[in-house]
């Protein structure tokens, strides 16, 4: 077959890429289970998205499939890559080494995903100077001195609630390029940052809503 | 002036509900700092949404605001707290109490959305009997047992990934209603539950895309 010009995506939404992020990882965990092709029936069924819905995300970047074959696994797993910007190393700055630091340190997702936690703040007496995955937590007051912007482009924010802000702006200034935090706040972004939230408390007021619904409450 | 009858709303989408559960954060932080009004604008700026569709939002479920004065802060976050169903108390069913775990258990969030981590169940030796903030841990062996389904409505699942998709199946036939986990991957969800995942890895996949665009890489 003639290789076919893949299209430059373009405007794609939020939503879209938040479902490319999850075709992602099913395809990780199949192309680890030595499954080699799958229809989009059966990706959309796996990750609860109508199918139809699924062709049309994957056609947007050139990726159509073949009749009675389907996708070939590992190879729309590394177009997805590419797109989502996972086909490269980032190196994550992790601000708070605490529990819910801890819980990322752990994490088997981020390895996979060619995400290394490559330096780590916190200012507990206890916590510096100690290393951890073989990275030697640093005080939170060396962030300006110790943070690459070069290298150093992600940040995972895993402090107190009230402090949150306060370390965006740090990481703005240093030029770290993106942040994740989990607290259930919102913050003002600074201009040259990409900031997203995780905070389980919004899930929640949308479990609580469906389940409501369900139950006819 | 004439009390206005507030429309049902119908066929609210998942993204509205999500947005709804943001306001409903920054208001009630508002509320605690004392503001009692705040325009569309405000609102919209505190959590990046664009005003129009704050209003738009809004309008839906009867909430209009005043010219000149914008919302009333308790009032609208109440309206939302009902709509959400984070007025009345709902107990939650931690399974997991390790690190994961114990960050919820740590959480002030959970507390002010009137939800309540009434059972918690781990099965490690270590844990079994152990008092965590007034809960006794029970072992995951009695969850059949010990779950009540006319009382727990909602459940954390915060176990190993391997391990999600049998507690799922297990709270599914107990009669759980809806649960929220944090493993990164895919889950079967039984038909009378509602499941909501919160994968730190699917944000980071959208947040290497978004970064990546912004540098032009």
């Amino acid at each position: 077959m003639a290789p076919r010009q893949t299209p430059k995506p373009r405007r794609i939404s939020h939503s879209t890429i938040r479902r490319l992020s999850l075709y992602h990882r099913s395809l990780d965990i199949l192309e680890n289970a030595g499954v080699q092709a799958l229809s989009s029936h059966k990706l959309g069924q796996i990750e609860g998205i109508n199918p139809a819905q699924v062709r049309k995300d994957l056609s947007a970047f050139g990726s159509f499939g073949h009749r009675g074959f389907g996708y070939d696994v590992a190879k729309l797993k590394m177009q997805i890559a590419k797109i989502l910007g996972l086909d490269q190393r980032w190196n994550l700055v992790l601000i708070g080494a605490g529990q819910l630091g801890n819980v990322f340190l752990n994490s088997e997702a981020f390895k996979k995903r060619n995400l290394l936690i490559s330096k780590i703040f916190d200012d507990a007496p206890e916590l510096i100077g100690k290393r951890i995955n073989g990275v030697t937590v640093s005080h939170m007051d060396h962030i300006e001195r110790e943070i690459d912007p070069g290298t150093d482009v992600l940040a995972i924010i895993a402090v107190s609630p009230n402090r949150v802000q306060s370390v965006i702006d740090r990481l703005g200034k240093v030029g770290v390029k993106g942040a994740l935090y989990f607290a259930a706040r919102a913050v003002n972004t600074p201009h040259n940052m990409v900031v997203l939230n995780q905070d389980i408390s919004v899930e929640l007021g949308t479990l609580t809503y469906h389940v409501k619904s369900r139950m006819g409450l």
